[in-house]
């Protein structure tokens, strides 16, 4: 049997996670990964620190460089886009950034577009760059060095959060603008208050329930103002943190299937129904959501770099699984932690299931041990069983790692009644000697 | 009906979690509550850091005093001590500080005399104050702040730790001195070294292997030395951390059955066999290990708050069920958290259980988020199933209060293989793109 060629489209988290797995379970299989820009491999996570300064290089957001994969032997071509995929004749063209074209055979295919802004459409939005990747976010840092003092965050997301506050590290006046009546949509609308109030307390002025009209530029192109109905803001710089959809185009263009969600069809072994061999993998493609029991599209490094794993070892003959997401997710806003897995309220009634939800406010350690601080925990369970369907969690350092507890409780099924009896972990630095999350549990059984 | 009456020997954790719970659920009963001390309701948990001068002032660790009790109709005796129990008669014998006995009647008692510490039977230990109760704990501190430049901690155990990090607080130089091999008989020896170095790190002397022969003591009965087969400690101040046993004389002697861990046997309403309406709780009673399948003696304020509470409900006609422990357990030591949960080597090997450990070393949070620093995790499973049976953390802030997740995946049954792919958290302030716990985890499934 001659060599087999396994081709990545995009070398980032899930693409170069399938290469590196084949790579070690194949030793022979020739990989060639495309990736548009000049980075592999980087930690988008982390622009936000990067941009802040608290990240000093930008290198330092480099897990693997594109030398460091070849030396592997994963043959990474940097600026290099693939702009048709041929699955018929297992075969790809890739652009050069000089425009040359070559065509690349494959036996298989793992497809990582990962996801593209989806910036609003409003007059200027052209011109401000998504600080998506690495290349990007030292454009957007070189700017932020060479002055202004003010800058304006469309969009009040945790992206958005994280870029207002890193503006705000930077000594910038800050606004956020947000279309909700709510920063933070993952969260419920009591939760994202204290979120709310801690980038307050930290200098972001919050504009709620406002659209942005337009982003006025002057004539090299630069941000100026942002004009909302009633308002206009200077900003010296502005950040678009509206989200991001599935970059899909290309696969749906070679034949691929979108599912409901906007991102590709996949099966739990990460495989594109109908075309054997062909793997999506990350942002680009969908997940089996385990609460909702529903393919959704979450974007985050997690799901891509285990996707991307289990996608390269059954390219490779391997037989494993994605057991999908129950949407977990955390991040650090100012001084505050947040924390959710499972359904909140919001997704509860999208999807018409009925829950009991129960929230408390307690302390991060013991009352008496210094830096105990403010947590609050709302879950969510069903009515009849009891059965944990989602939580989320504010507060001080230490607050948001304890989602993991409950995703883990989420997955396994438990239910509220016994999650109040947990045998979890107690010593004065660390909780109370109830864990909030003991609290919270019995004030949720309470209502059943 | 008469009147009932609820009579509780113990007004620490357990028994006033009972009291409080009685007298929310039946504001007619009776309640009478009895303790030797002058305190009530307080954190031993809290008293290193109080020593250590951490918290300042010694009833930030009471949460709830006498008199808050009796305000809320619990009628509370302090240094009244029960020095019998007639469970036919219904009857017990509580005596005074100044020596008076009175005769008190009781329809149900709830027994939580908790435990008293387990000297080794050495010259000059009979000297030595245990630091077990908040008074104790300020004679410990007076004395300190009276002078000294020397500790010796004798016992390498999680209080012996955190006393031996309170000395070096306080300027002292100190020793630790330990019989076994290791410091942290709850973790296997490879865990416990690196809780080791902390404590080294602090500046900690740490003698293991060695038994400690005599504490030579001054005319006044303080100490000065402490003499080891070959060697010879200064020391000013002396702690003795070789562990508790659970005080049960008086309800032995009252009839009720000690089970082999040496403590109070109780079914899983907390109820003591063979006595109707008799209770116990906390650290002078037994709990079903989940993962050992049975019974044993765990000193911890988070089971005698809960055991309490529950032995308060069925003591008032309700129906809740204790569902056991599993071992979970916390600590900061030095500048290392530590955590444990379900069952290592030892407890493996003693039980004749036959376990596949694997562990790992990675980092706190994203290798380039500034904070980011070693936590080793070691996992246990069965070797058929995959089932996760215990773990153990060791790392720097942010590592132990992650072994509650482990917690709830030995409690709920989960296997290593699924909980290498669990959906939890990610970003950069927080772990890598795979939590140090996926990683161990599918280090683990790889051995199976």
């Amino acid at each position: 049997m001659a060599t087999q060629r396994l081709a990545i489209v995009g070398a980032d988290a899930a693409g170069m996670s399938a290469a590196s797995v084949a790579r070690r379970r194949d030793p022979d299989l020739e990989i060639v990964a495309f990736e548009r820009g000049p980075y592999t491999s980087y930690s988008a996570c982390g622009i936000p620190f990067y941009v802040s300064g608290l990240v000093e290089e930008a290198d330092r957001l480099i897990s693997r460089s594109p030398e460091e994969h070849r030396v592997n032997g994963i043959d990474v071509r940097t600026r290099s886009e693939v702009v048709d995929i041929d699955l018929d004749a297992r075969r790809l063209t890739a652009r050069s950034a000089a425009g040359e074209e070559t065509h690349e055979p494959f036996d298989q295919l793992v497809v990582a577009t990962g996801a593209e802004a989806a910036p609003p459409p409003i007059p200027g939005a052209e011109a401000i760059e998504p600080a998506q990747t690495v290349d990007a976010a030292e454009r957007l840092r070189a700017a932020l060095d060479r002055g202004g003092h003010s800058a304006v965050v469309i969009g009040g997301g945790y992206i958005g959060m994280e870029m207002a506050e890193a503006f705000v590290d930077r000594g910038l006046s800050v606004t956020m603008i947000e279309m909700a009546p709510q920063v933070m949509a993952t969260l419920d609308a009591d939760m994202a208050e204290h979120v709310q109030d801690a980038a307050e307390a930290q200098g972001v002025r919050v504009v709620l329930g406002t659209t942005v009209e337009e982003i006025l530029l002057d004539e090299t192109g630069a941000p100026v103002a942002v004009r909302t109905a009633g308002d206009c803001f200077d900003a010296d710089h502005v950040v678009i943190g509206t989200g991001s959809k599935p970059a899909v185009r290309l696969a749906e263009a070679a034949g691929l299937q979108v599912g409901d969600s906007g991102a590709l069809r996949v099966d739990d072994h990460q495989r594109c129904p109908d075309h054997d061999g062909v793997y999506a993998a990350g942002d680009c493609a969908e997940s089996h959501h385990r609460v909702l029991d529903t393919e959704v599209n979450i974007q985050l490094g997690t799901h891509a770099n285990k996707q991307g794993r289990i996608a390269g070892v059954n390219a490779t003959g391997g037989d494993e699984r994605f057991p999908g997401v129950i949407g977990t997710a955390v991040s650090k806003i100012c001084h505050y932690e947040v924390g959710r897995t499972g359904i909140g309220e919001r997704e509860a009634a999208q999807a018409g299931i009925e829950v009991v939800s129960a929230s408390i406010k307690d302390r991060t350690r013991a009352g008496y041990y210094p830096g105990a601080g403010p947590i609050w925990v709302k879950l969510f369970a069903a009515p009849d069983s009891g059965r944990l369907l989602g939580g989320q969690i504010v507060g001080v350092e230490g607050a948001a790692k304890r989602i993991d507890v409950l995703a883990t409780a989420v997955w396994a099924g438990l239910a509220v009644q016994e999650l109040a009896l947990l045998d979890l972990s107690y010593a004065p630095p660390f909780s109370g000697v109830y864990d909030p999350l003991l609290i919270a549990a019995r004030a949720t059984a309470k209502l059943l």
